[in-house]
């Protein structure tokens, strides 16, 4: 495929970690909420095994926290979000679909409760500062809602246990999965969760300090070597074969979190408010008529720069490829794609038009 | 500067010009409402001086429109600006900054009244859609919001007027600026707007139908061959040295109207209700602390990729250098900055560092 260079800007904003990331050669850049994420540094394919074998240290500050405080920020969180927080505890991690008023998919964030009145939404790729915003200024809620200025590492892979026990000592072994704490580097406090965008596991350290956090990058860098830590990205197909869904890439504002297989997520019988509660319950009552899926296509290579029509063995349109990369694992393209609801089915043949060739796939479920 | 690629997935749309444009060959890209926008094709100099003599076509497909219907739409979109539209005419295009409850700039769009309940919000770089839903569901308001299927070419030069009258007759000599109307091509209707990017003259045509608009496509680059049309993009240069401000670049949710220069549209005395309305009138009491203004630097070279302090001749800050572009015209480096409010003069010295150098500058009106 061609290749195109990025024209900086401010509007593309760079993180504290950017101009260290570019001295360990950044091989392309994609933007996320205005800002720009690495892509990769070597190649994908490269560092999707390191990732699976050892550790990376990822800069995705671009999953930028809205932080919501104040008297009415529970009601406000809940009012965007299908899940239930009502339970939710101060520690927690909840990964919540935002939804609107009709259902449509507006982000995915990963929720964390700071405390009993104090939330941060860690958003995928879309401006929920101005949904949260928008609501709050309508209902004259009160809150105070801003983006603010955390940037966060990941440390990604199995080696990231021992590692982050190294750095930051015993305790961090007792946090569990999607809870998060305060830990101490070098006289400084650091709020790290045990989340991360791969299944190889990890932790993520959100930063308030730029002096503090470039410092602890360079530990990092130092100190992993032990590990055979690397930069590294968010990877595309570790993350598909996996089943981790991009906002944006696998699904948008035109899909319902039914639709994407966040069925848990959708709490329609508690009596909490959220404005697309009514819409989600007829959805519900009617049934979805599409659903993300797995797909396995016999291809060596794919470029999925727009939605990618799915055909049957009569070439009739039965859904989209929203996401495809090629598995080393599977020996051919994964990918992630919208389907019909009636092919929803593991095992579906289906034909796909790859570079003016029509090539041969079939469904399975997600994870792959 | 070092040269980074950009890398192209579904989240980062195409537009439907975009593989045509892509045999014309794109210099860069970059990400703008979540799509691509080619940033040049030979170069931002040979372009800006070929816009200033010729005529040239855009994909400008990222200025997207967010569409807001239904009998409480007047009330919608007078919330979210400070622009009085009581008065506004089906017809007219208004350049409107939209405000959050603080003041803050949430987006500057023009806006068009297509019917007497119909509104296009044509946007600059943020989800202006999840800020008009967020509020609506709120308030519970009888509209239909949605992002419109229209992709916008803009015919920028002083020869676009001639060209334009080739293609879409005498009558579109009659169309005022930021005057909207419908003309045919082809048995197809278009709206077309005076209005577009550049100080130097044009049309911006919306287009429905992707199939009609790749041949109208098509048809202007063959047309376009007696008046020297040529593929361009907003040019940089240009667009600084006309003051055109860019939402992201010169100017965020942290600045307000009234620092951003946008005083007229900051209706404060009329009766209309919007959402910053308060907030705006504290501001304007107390007076604002910081502006843009235009800058020179006698410099021959600079890539801003973020906020660049200006310091005064004791090198303390006095401002942020937000963009910036050598201009042919003026032998040296034009910009915009955000200035405190007490160095806002004509003529003010300042320092700026480029490539570690302090380079000399002054403060300057807009346009320069």
């Amino acid at each position: 495929m061609k290749k195109f260079l990025i024209s900086k800007s401010r509007r593309l904003r760079s993180t504290p970690f950017t101009s260290r990331l570019e001295k360990y050669g950044i091989g392309a850049y994609t933007v996320y909420n205005h800002m720009l994420l690495p892509t990769f540094f070597s190649s994908p394919e490269e560092e999707y095994s390191h990732l699976k074998e050892h550790v990376q240290i990822w800069d995705v500050s671009v999953q930028r926290e809205i932080e919501i405080s104040g008297k009415d920020s529970s009601e406000l969180v809940q009012l965007m979000t299908c899940r239930d927080l009502s339970n939710s505890k101060i520690g927690g991690c909840y990964y919540a679909p935002l939804v609107d008023s009709e259902g449509g998919l507006v982000n995915d964030p990963l929720i964390y409760r700071l405390e009993e009145k104090r939330w941060r939404v860690c958003i995928a790729d879309s401006d929920v500062l101005l949904f949260a915003k928008g609501i709050s200024a309508a209902k004259n809620l009160e809150v105070n809602i801003f983006e603010a200025r955390i940037d966060t590492l990941a440390i990604q892979g199995p080696k990231s246990f021992e590692l982050m026990k190294k750095v930051f000592g015993e305790k961090i072994n007792n946090l569990k999965f999607f809870k998060f704490d305060f830990f101490d580097f070098n006289k400084k406090k650091y709020l790290i969760s045990r989340s991360g965008f791969s299944k190889q596991g990890g932790f993520e350290i959100h930063i308030d300090n730029i002096k503090a956090g470039l410092e602890l990058y360079d530990y990092f860098f130092e100190t992993g070597k032990d590990f055979n830590l690397k930069p590294g990205t968010p990877n595309n197909i570790e993350r598909i074969e996996g089943g981790l869904l991009s906002y944006g890439n696998d699904m948008d504002i035109g899909d319902n979190p039914l639709e994407c297989g966040f069925d848990k997520y959708v709490n329609l019988e508690s009596d909490i408010l959220f404005l697309g509660k009514e819409s989600l319950k007829r959805i519900k009552k009617k049934g979805v008529t599409k659903k993300l899926m797995g797909v396995k296509i016999e291809a060596k290579s794919i470029n999925v720069t727009e939605g990618m029509p799915i055909l049957d063995l009569d070439k009739k349109e039965i859904g989209e490829l929203r996401s495809g990369a090629f598995s080393p694992k599977f020996e051919k393209i994964v990918g992630i794609a919208m389907i019909k609801k009636d092919f929803c089915r593991v095992s579906q043949k289906f034909q796909i038009n790859i570079n003016n060739s029509l090539t041969h796939g079939e469904i399975c479920n997600l994870p792959i």
